[in-house]
């Protein structure tokens, strides 16, 4: 199992890590705050028996690697990274078709965090990210996540490729974005799905894409050549939501 | 009219700038750099007669604001922000029911470029953004809008809740996101729309959802409270794309 260190900053991301049941280490909160979500995360750290310590804010902003840490900032011993395997299991625990995205080389922490959240809102199971050229569990991931990194799973792997092949053998298909694809709204996006996203400025990379059983396509009227990365994420895995339970 | 400054940082976002026909006023250019978009951008400077200054990395780094200016930056002489007219009337021309994005306070800068991004590939013919508690179009903007910013007209108004009386008028009609909404699957989203996004904390403030003509919502099956701005803004606009062209 696979281990990172990370620090959580800002009142909601430290609420939510404690309510998700994380284990954490140490806790800074800044002199003197008084507020009601402050008061909250105290009472949690009581309750979890975390060593409390008070400090000066220019503490709290030396420490910071967000900028905003909103008068607190939590060490969790760690965060724990998911096996492809639980996510298989939380689908088949919830008697649902697995439903997991695959990012191909994300790079930007604040495209990861937003990803995480969507899928978590869109009912996914999990995310299944490389371990080389793509940013991990940072603690601006978990903060833009705002929390969803406490309940969406989030695997490491060696290499995509394999990993989609083995999940193929277990009865998954895969489908990832790009220019040249069939229409989204015109395709068959229900089942155990992985849905791959590509590198903000690459791309899916071949062999990904080769490994692809469809490729999909969002229409595009612009004058521009792409979107968000974690725009189209969301975008797609909405489609897939639209046609798996409003259709 | 309505005027105020830019600074265009990054390769394709200078480019860009350029093949939308803005005129710059000087062109910063690292010394040394001799590659393909760089050539480019002296070509388009040459031919719009754009002063050029080659200067050292240094000095390209104190005068960024976005901290990766990628050897190049530019000063527009202005950026101009449309009128509410012209966005109605570019619906007009194109013989296409308007499509216009409304924004409640968006205060990211990164969410704004997000959403003119997504507007210009969803095929919306404008913005609109209030005068007060937003974000305007500054250079962070800009360059996260992947260049949408000059091909998208952003209109600036006053007050939000006149505009959309005076646009009703003219047969438009509002949607906005919020969970007391019926889900947007199940709603005709078709028609002269304004799809109204709210702010980042607080969502569509009381007189502007009051305001609107439907609430819909994006079906949520997480653990957390929302998903991020631009994302919803992407997953609704798309919705109507989706409604208006492929049905």
């Amino acid at each position: 199992m696979r281990y990172e260190e990370l620090t959580i900053e800002g009142r909601n991301s430290v609420l939510e890590a404690y309510r998700a049941g994380k284990t954490i280490d140490r806790l800074f909160v800044q002199e003197g705050s008084q507020d009601g979500p402050i008061k909250a995360i105290l009472k949690e750290a009581k309750k979890g028996d975390t060593v409390v310590n008070f400090v000066k804010k220019e503490r709290l902003d030396q420490m910071s690697g967000t900028g905003s840490h909103q008068g607190v900032i939590a060490y969790a011993a760690v965060y724990e990274y998911a096996q492809v395997e639980d996510i298989f299991n939380a689908a088949k625990q919830k008697g649902e078709a697995p439903f997991i995205l695959l990012l191909d080389g994300i790079e930007d922490p604040h495209n990861l965090g937003a990803i995480i959240r969507t899928a978590n809102q869109a009912g996914a199971h999990g995310i299944i990210i490389p371990k080389r050229r793509a940013v991990g569990l940072t603690a601006v991931v978990a903060k833009t996540s705002a929390g969803a990194i406490n309940y969406t799973p989030v695997a490491k792997v060696t290499n995509l490729v394999q990993t989609m092949e083995q999940l193929k053998k277990q009865g998954m298909w895969f489908v990832c974005a790009d220019m040249d694809g069939e229409v989204m709204y015109k395709q068959n996006l229900t089942g155990p799905i992985g849905l791959v996203i590509g590198n903000e400025g690459e791309g899916v990379s071949r062999l990904v894409k080769e490994t692809c059983d469809f490729i999909t396509k969002i229409p595009m009227y612009g004058n521009i050549d792409s979107l968000n990365a974690s725009v189209a994420a969301g975008i797609l895995a909405y489609e897939i939501v639209r046609q798996r339970n409003w259709k």
